[in-house]
C-alpha cells in the first residue's frame, strides 16, 4: 500500500461485492491473519455482524444492505409472495444482529424504501434494484468518509498528536474511515500527525485494527492500554481526540465504543478538544438523548479473557456493555459530511438535515 | 477459607518465611495456578519483585526486608568486611528492582538502620537481628492493614457497591489488604458489600488477583474492563471507590497503578467518594508533589498482548507507564492506620507523622 494509491481508492477493502456474494475482511483474525469471509445470504451476514467479523457503524450498515441484496438475488426466481416473505425475514434477522449502531437500521430502512418502490416490478428486477441500492450505499459511504476527512482535517494542527479510541477507520466503513479518515486526510494534506491508539478492551479494536491500519500507512502510532489515556493527557502528550460514533442522539449525545466516555471526561478536564467524526446516517433524530440509546450487553467471555485464554477466576460475575454515552456537553464538535458542527445541540443536529 | 479464620490470621499468605528462605505466591500464575516460588537470596527476591511474582507496595516492602535478611543469613559466616559489602550490594540490587512504590525504600531504610545498630555485633548476631526486623515489618504490616480496614469500614455504607482498581488486597500486602482490607473489614462487621473490580490492564491484577481474592471469600464481585468504569458510574452503579497507593507525595497526591487517575476523575464528575487506603509507610514526605514521583516504564510486551499471545501488529510503538498520579484534590480521604484523613493536603500529611 502506498499513499498515492490510497488517495484514489480505498486501500483497505473491508467489504467486497462480487455480484453473488459479500466478502468481508475477518476482523476477528487481524492483525495476525488477513483473510476474507464469504457471505451468501442474509443470515450469514447477520452472523458476521453479530460475531464482529465486520464491525463499525458504517460498515455494518453497508454489510446489512448487501445482506438484503444477497437474499433478494437468492429469491429472485421465487413467486412474489415467497420473495416478499423471505425478504421480510432477512430484514428481521439483520435488524436483530446488533442493537446500538443506528447505521444498521438506517441502511435497512433505505433498502426497505427501495423494496417498496419496486414492489410492482418482477422479483428479478426488484433484486437488481436492491443490489443497486446496496452498491449506492457502499459508494456513498466512501464519498461521505472523504468529505468527513476533508472537513475534519482543518481541525488538525500540523504536528498534532491525536488520540483515538476503538477503530473508526477504513475497517469500520466502506473505506477511508471517519475518525481515521480525518487523520488520513490531514496526512494527505501534508500535515505531520502521530496517533495514540487506545487498545479498546475487551475486543481490542484499537490494538488490533487501528494500530494495523496506521502501521500499513506508515502513520506513526503508539499503542496504550485504555487505562493510560489519563496519564498521557496529564503529561501533555495529546493535542486532540477524534473518535467515531455508533449512534448520535437528537441532542448531540454520542454512543460509541465502551471507554469513549472516560476519554471525553479526561479530555474536558485537560481542555483537549474532543471531536466525533460520523456520517449523518449515524444521527438518530428519533432518539431524544443518549440515555434512550439501547446499549448492547455482550458475552462474559470477552471480559474474562481473550483469544481462547481465560485469566479471570471461575465464579466471578461479569458486565460487558459494548458502548457508552458521551453527553453532548463534552463534545467539542461533530464532524459530518456537511462539515464541522461545534458544540452540538438539538437545534444544530436538526439543522444538519435541513441544509 | 472461611470468614472466622480470616479474622484471626491472613487467609492468603502472600509471603511465607521459613527461616532460611522466602516463599512467595507466584502472582503471575494466578488464578489458574496457585504456587509458591522460593527465594534464597537478595538477588532472587529482587528478580521476583521486578518480574511481579510479588507486587503491591506493602508486599514489596516486606519482600525486600526478607531479601536483606536472607543475604545476611547467607553471609553470616563471612568476615565482617565481606558481610558488609555483600549486604551493601543486596541493598542496591533490591532498591533497583522497582522505582515507584516507596514502601520498598522505606523497608530497606528500616533494615539499614537495624544493620547500623548492630554493626558492632558479630555477623551471626547481625544476621539474626536483620531477620527479626524483617519479621517485625511483616507482622506490623498485617496489624496496620487491620487498622486501616477498621478505620475505613466506617466509610462503607451497608449495601454499598464499591469499585476498586488493581489489587490492593491480601496479595499486595502481608495480609488482609489495604483497599480490600477495608472491604473485608466492612464485611466482617456485618455489612453487605459488593465489589466492581476493574480488570487493570496491562497486568490484569484486577481480573486475576482481586477477583480471585473476593471469589475465595465469597464477596460478590463483578469484573469489568477498565474502559467500563465511566459507564458504571453514569448508570449509578457505584457508591464509592477505594484504591491502594504506591506512593503518596507530601501534598497528598497519590501514585497508584496506571488507570487510577481516570477513575478518580470520573468519580469526581459523578460525586462518588474516592478513597485511598495505604499505610503511613506509603507516604513520602521527601517528595513534595505527585509530578516528582518516578513513574516506572515497563516493557512493550505487556501491552502488545498477554500470556504469550500477541494481538498488536508488528511495527507499532508502545508506551507502558505502570503508574499514574491522582492529584490530592480528587481524593475524598486517605485511610491509614491512624484513621481517616479527609481532603488530604500538606499540613494533614505532615500531621499524620506527628501524632
Amino acid at each position: 500500500m502506498n499513499v498515492s494509491s490510497e488517495s484514489r481508492s480505498p486501500a483497505v477493502q473491508t467489504l467486497r461485492w462480487t455480484g453473488d456474494r459479500l466478502e468481508l475482511i475477518d476482523q476477528r483474525a487481524l492483525p495476525s491473519r488477513f483473510q476474507y469471509l464469504n457471505c451468501s445470504n442474509a443470515a450469514e451476514v447477520a452472523k458476521a455482524v453479530r460475531d464482529m467479523v465486520v464491525r463499525g457503524a458504517p460498515a455494518i450498515g453497508c454489510a446489512a444492505a448487501f445482506g438484503i441484496a444477497l437474499e433478494a438475488l437468492n429469491c429472485a426466481a421465487l413467486p412474489r409472495s415467497e420473495f416478499d416473505s423471505r425478504l421480510a425475514e432477512a430484514f428481521e434477522v439483520l435488524a436483530g444482529s446488533r442493537p446500538t449502531a443506528v447505521n444498521l437500521f438506517w441502511a435497512l430502512s433505505r433498502m426497505k424504501r427501495m423494496s417498496a418502490a419496486v414492489a410492482a416490478r418482477s422479483t428479478a428486477e426488484a433484486a437488481q434494484a436492491l443490489v443497486g441500492e446496496a452498491q449506492r450505499i457502499y459508494g456513498e459511504d466512501i464519498e461521505i468518509n472523504r468529505a468527513i476527512g476533508h472537513a475534519g482535517a482543518a481541525l488538525v494542527p500540523d504536528g498534532a498528536c491525536i488520540m483515538t479510541h476503538c477503530n473508526a477507520g477504513a475497517l469500520a466503513t466502506a473505506g477511508h474511515g471517519t475518525a481515521l479518515g480525518v487523520i488520513r486526510s490531514a496526512r494527505d494534506e501534508g500535515k505531520q500527525v502521530t496517533v495514540i491508539a487506545n487498545e479498546t478492551r475487551p475486543f481490542l479494536q484499537g490494538a488490533r485494527l487501528t494500530a494495523w491500519e496506521l502501521v500499513q500507512e506508515r502513520i506513526p502510532v503508539t499503542l496504550i492500554t485504555d487505562s493510560m489515556a489519563g496519564h498521557m493527557m496529564q503529561r501533555g502528550m495529546v493535542d486532540l481526540v477524534i473518535v467515531g460514533a455508533d449512534r448520535i442522539a437528537a441532542n448531540g449525545d454520542v454512543a460509541n465504543k465502551i471507554g469513549t466516555y472516560p476519554v471525553a471526561v479526561l479530555a474536558a478536564r485537560h481542555r483537549i478538544p474532543f471531536y466525533v467524526a460520523a456520517p449523518l446516517s449515524t444521527i438518530d433524530l428519533a432518539v431524544p438523548e443518549g440515555s434512550a440509546i439501547p446499549i448492547e450487553e455482550r458475552g462474559a467471555d470477552e471480559v474474562t479473557g481473550y483469544g481462547g485464554i481465560r485469566w479471570a477466576p471461575v465464579g466471578v460475575e461479569v458486565a460487558n456493555p459494548a458502548f457508552d454515552v458521551t453527553p453532548a456537553e463534552l463534545v467539542t464538535a461533530i464532524i459530518t459530511e456537511r462539515g464541522v458542527t461545534p458544540a452540538p445541540d438539538s437545534a444544530k443536529m436538526r439543522a444538519l438535515f435541513e441544509s
